[in-house]
């Protein structure tokens, strides 16, 4: 299934998309599924992902024309799948295809950096360009939901510690991460995490080695990938990540981004105040952010 | 006054330090105090620095011989001060004789880069050195504790964001924070940041501009300075991060640290299991932690 975040006439609520054009508010009705459906979308996330299967096939038989629990997605404002994270780490050149525009040496082990809670905002929600940020850019990843605690994951268990999967915009002030040589207070301004709009559960997210990712800046496709040219997978990410920190439920690893980034192109081609950009996944959906100033 | 967290029976708890080697517990205290002194530390920073006088008022007014409520220092396990902070901000290269030792520019602006929440410890307790980092460093760091929420706070109004100063030990694996160029990877590892054990609220701690700041390895002095060195003082800090990011309540901000690191020394001298780090900073007291494998 595919849960979301959403504000519904100011109320925070989270649910389950049902088709294309509408999500059926899981915080609605948990008070009669108890058992199942909990208030909030961190304590579905703790329940651990072997209840997803059941959660599922319960919701596959309630009705769903239920109007008090059933919005248009034009209806509703997206808020990010997760708002306080543990943690927000995020891998820089695991795709061969950027290492190779960057031309940066592709890593042995992961590199990270990562981002305060303060950068996420949901999609459809603007992001915020300070007046003094000359070189601003985006970046469309894959992102990994932790499921459960874990240390020293083996290899062949880092699936058990994945809940799910959903798309962040890593927004990277150019100008500021290229002169500090560290990355993270170029990519830490507030509003330059877009997170969303789904988190899509581990079961449904189909093929991890072969998802097609793509983004578009007004438009035009600058970015068009898959998660085959990934240089670490989501597996070994999240073996290797817990070699050095603990994970737990709710942390969010942004998996790096592919080739077609603006910094790279000839000439650059940095965002400016009006730019629409669209990050896509396969068996996501789309996540859209306007940038204003 | 001194606030600290630790566990006594197993029992989490936080208090206030009365002489050199008792410490008042304020959990054990709230319910009879209700207006001022809140169940958690938490809610101590989030009411706000500006009622701290009235609270050191108060308790100077309480009796100290409660048998309930007081505890020797040997009787507890300090805990770090703030457990899960929204985040854990820290500067690179933030005092001249630092940049100097590492042969590296001063930065105009502060270089930043974060820990997760998952390497906070108490003082006493051990640092963790896997088997595959080679070159373990200590860093000797300032911290300042944020007391209220902003964004864009002006210079002159920094100091009003500021709860309080506690101590960290910014643990560095120097042979991975080289190797990936992103420092983060290599100051991630669990343990990795031993905080405390105490926060002075800002009323107490003094000459901010002066503190000195010393750090011994196993008895012999390795970093001795003084705030004085900084490049960006907590004031300025506070205002150029806040351009950044909005700074929430709980968030700490390790400031960097002063000459004398092991990697520097000539040849560099590396911790090894066994060793003990102790820091010292004016006015707030003494952090010490071994590493063990």
């Amino acid at each position: 299934m595919k849960l979301g975040r959403f504000s519904y006439k100011n109320n925070e609520q989270y649910g389950v998309l049902i088709n294309k054009t509408k999500i059926l508010s899981l915080s609605v009705i948990s008070p009669y599924y108890r058992r199942l459906i909990p208030k909030r979308l961190e304590d579905m996330i703790l329940q651990n992902h072997k209840t997803i299967k059941k959660v599922e096939n319960m919701l596959s038989g309630i009705k769903k024309d239920n109007e008090e629990a059933v919005y248009d997605l034009t209806e509703i404002k997206f808020l990010p799948p997760i708002t306080h994270p543990p943690k927000i780490v995020c891998l820089g050149l695991n795709y061969y295809d950027h290492a190779a525009e960057a031309k940066a040496e592709v890593p042995d082990e992961p590199v990270i950096f990562m981002k305060p809670s303060t950068t996420l905002t949901g999609s459809n929600q603007p992001i915020v360009k300070p007046k003094f940020v000359k070189q601003l850019d985006y970046e469309g990843e894959l992102v990994i939901v932790i499921g459960k605690k874990g240390k020293n994951i083996p290899l062949e268990k880092a699936e058990d510690y994945i809940f799910g999967y959903t798309i962040m915009n890593d927004v990277s002030a150019r100008d500021i991460q290229f002169k500090d040589k560290q990355w993270t207070r170029g990519k830490s301004f507030d509003t330059f995490a877009p997170l969303g709009p789904y988190i899509t559960t581990a079961n449904q997210i189909g093929n991890l080695n072969n998802l097609r990712i793509k983004t578009w800046v007004n438009g035009e496709l600058r970015q068009d990938s898959s998660t085959k040219n990934m240089v670490f997978n989501v597996f070994q990410i999240v073996h290797h990540l817990s070699k050095v920190m603990t994970l737990e439920p709710c942390d969010i690893i942004a998996t790096g981004t592919p080739a077609g980034v603006g910094t790279f192109m000839k000439p650059p081609k940095f965002l400016q105040v009006g730019d629409e950009v669209k990050i896509e996944i396969e068996n996501i959906g789309i996540l859209v952010n306007k940038v204003v100033e």
